[in-house]
């Protein structure tokens, strides 16, 4: 992409509104724009991050076995006095009457539509176990938005739904998505914590939440320093398998937030030299909530012995939208945003460092040509700014590899690439670099 | 994908409610479910469907130049009074108050906050022209949804918008998305011809449909036979060349709706053996609507002399999830859907006709690796059902390419190959079904 022709509105000043720095870097690299409280457009740059961490989420949920579908985001009101939440969630949910006065409302999860969805279909225990998720966005109507997308109103939420004969599998059902979490979260270059949690309102009494740990976060997190490294299972886990060594290992090791801490445990469990205290960001939360649904809203599937029984239910979400934020506030400096290199907008940016000069020109062109052509995601920086300004920019916007392309190193057949994440320069050929970045 | 793994829930019966053929078939093929009247859950079979259509408009949007961003389903009811559509839209327009009584709507287009985004950032004419688009869900309240996603409430609609600083040039950007729009359709296997419309309430005085040619179309199409067998533009059509006379060869030859049907023109221009009368689908709108909403919400660019003008728009309209049932109206026969295979949910079907036989299980479980490993979607029929079921799904949910295992044609080293636009049938190796399906 030339960023002539991209629509990138860096703003210079720190927006007022925004009180924590994801939010202000968001605004300020253009990423995204209000457009009523807690509801944002997402500009060019923030959608390009929003896509890769959509398409990080799907592939390791249909890795899982999890199968994607896509509901509506209005829902019939009928459907939550089935289970009895339309009363009981409160002001949070968006409640619409349509031209005909049928009441509606803007879903802020769907247990209630996965399960009349199931239950329409699936007679038998043959058809277990089942696993259905989509992306899509939720409506929760917040007393006060703020934090820009950590905590909008209208949000991209993955959440899937898991059907299971009897509680064993659908404790199986749990482990597969406990492991795809670790993958997923591991794969957008974050550490994020498995830790046990209440369950809140979707009921049941196992609940993760998968914590992000970041200086800025929301709350307090205490934990053992052995969970910071323990093994992430690879592309080749086994999701037939027994997953409950996986499952072990990291739940054995101390972690938790304030909400659950126990501080007794931690000082008896946790040698002083491994105590951490930090502050993390939830990301996403997996809930094993039995026959809460089922039993509510009649979903019963025969079992081996002909009787009917009702299916045991988890529900997994992970927090898409909220993700970009958590993520830049886990990877920023004072300059500007540092993507991993996975969720990225762009992996490379070009810096035309004297536009209009035939030999930069140049450089950058055939750099552009090929790395396009070797399918590297790249920005090529070719606008009329001054070279300071293009530094700040690509900074700001945190491109990981950045190709500067000058005069004076191009009369000694070089260009520099410099690194954000450390901000680490070496002076290549543009063959090496092109080599280094499209291998 | 193993169908007894995947979510299939395909329909014995036809399903009263439907009263034309695509709805009847994405019902009875499992592609989606009824949440509410006009309302859809996309199951998992229709989703891939739905996905693929949207990969395709977006590559050729992004071909043309125009860049994609997200803007939210809900928007501020102010933003509609500076345009003065607030009240002019009618009872369409789903209204929603949030708990504090902010009045909100669920977007039937996106006009109005295009410009307002535009005009937040855009400030001279040198960053001109631009070209955004977003693919996301609209409400409009029909007063009686019907024919599925043909006719829906919540429907997945690609909205591009274009600004430029004089009409000529607001012109060439209409013709980029023009030619476009011939791409996009044609890639899915579809004859859509481009018709000169009327504007309604998205005003302006330039405006072309795209029609579907289906016998179960909405309207009555006339036109000269020669239109249907225009080139339509390659791959490597440049869109920053003059486009005109592609333009011209498209709309100098007669095709018209019954709304814009002039009987007259229609005799003297059309000879009688051309002249070819049938009926339509809509799946496509562009405008050209001038300083319409730049002069009602003041969107200014500062030209080359310094004095700022309104910029000249247009809006470009792809029905995402109504093309779904669009394709289905002209593609399909008395035993089910027949996929182009651009579009296809998958593009070939392993049926195990014996399934629990030895050799049959070995062939299918062989091919299913091989064609998997090679990138193609393929769906493998591994159920218990007998082959006269697996025969009528497979050609019921429309499956492009058909192998047939059996235990007769494998102990003369032959599996069958059928394809299903045309039914025919060829007695291949493996091997050679292989070499056909992964080239």
């Amino acid at each position: 992409m030339r960023l002539s022709r991209f629509f990138l509105p860096i703003l210079k000043e720190n927006p007022k509104e925004a009180e924590i720095v994801s939010h202000r870097l968001m605004l300020r690299a253009g990423m995204m724009r209000q457009e009523a409280a807690g509801i944002y457009a997402w500009l060019p740059l923030g959608f390009r991050v929003l896509k890769k961490i959509e398409q990080i989420v799907r592939e390791e949920q249909d890795r899982a076995g999890a199968l994607e579908l896509l509901m509506p985001t209005l829902q019939l009101a009928d459907l939550w006095r089935e289970s009895g939440r339309y009363d009981a969630y409160g002001p949070e949910m968006l409640r619409i009457a349509d031209r005909h006065k049928r009441e509606l409302l803007y879903g802020p999860t769907n247990e209630e539509m996965i399960t009349e969805i199931f239950r329409a279909y699936v007679k038998s225990y043959k058809s277990l176990p089942l696993n259905l998720y989509h992306i899509q966005w939720k409506f929760r109507d917040e007393q006060r938005p703020r934090f820009g997308v950590m905590r909008g109103r209208e949000f991209l939420m993955k959440d899937a739904y898991s059907f299971d004969i009897d509680e064993a599998a659908a404790r199986r059902s749990y482990n597969r998505m406990f492991v795809a979490y670790l993958r997923t979260f591991a794969r957008m270059g974050l550490k994020a914590i498995p830790m046990r949690a209440e369950t809140g309102p979707i009921g049941g009494d196992l609940s993760h939440e998968f914590i992000v740990l970041a200086e800025t976060g929301e709350s307090a997190v205490y934990c053992d320093s052995d969970v910071l490294n323990l093994p992430v299972p690879g592309e080749d886990v086994d999701y037939d398998g027994d997953l409950t060594p996986i499952i072990k290992q990291w739940t054995s090791v101390y972690a938790a937030t304030e909400d659950v801490h126990d501080a007794d445990r931690f000082d008896r469990e946790v040698p002083a030299e491994k105590k951490v205290q930090t502050r993390g960001i939830e990301v996403g939360q997996i809930f094993y909530f039995g026959t809460k649904y089922s039993d509510a809203m009649k979903a019963m599937v025969a079992g081996p012995d002909g009787v009917d029984v009702p299916i045991h239910g988890g529900s997994y979400g992970v927090g898409v939208s909220r993700l970009v934020g958590a993520i830049i506030e886990a990877c920023h400096d004072d300059a500007g945003i540092k993507w991993p290199e996975a969720v990225a907008p762009f992996r490379v940016a070009i810096l035309n460092l004297k536009q209009g000069a035939e030999d930069t020109d140049a450089a950058c062109e055939k750099l552009y040509r090929e790395l396009s052509d070797r399918g590297v995601d790249v920005l090529y920086d070719d606008t009329d700014q001054r070279a300071g300004a293009k530094f700040a920019a690509a900074d700001l916007i945190g491109i990981p590899w950045q190709i500067l392309v000058g005069p004076k190193g191009l009369a000694e057949g070089k260009v520099e690439l410099k690194r954000r994440s450390d901000g680490s320069r070496e002076n290549l050929s543009p063959a090496d670099v092109l080599a280094r970045l499209a291998s």
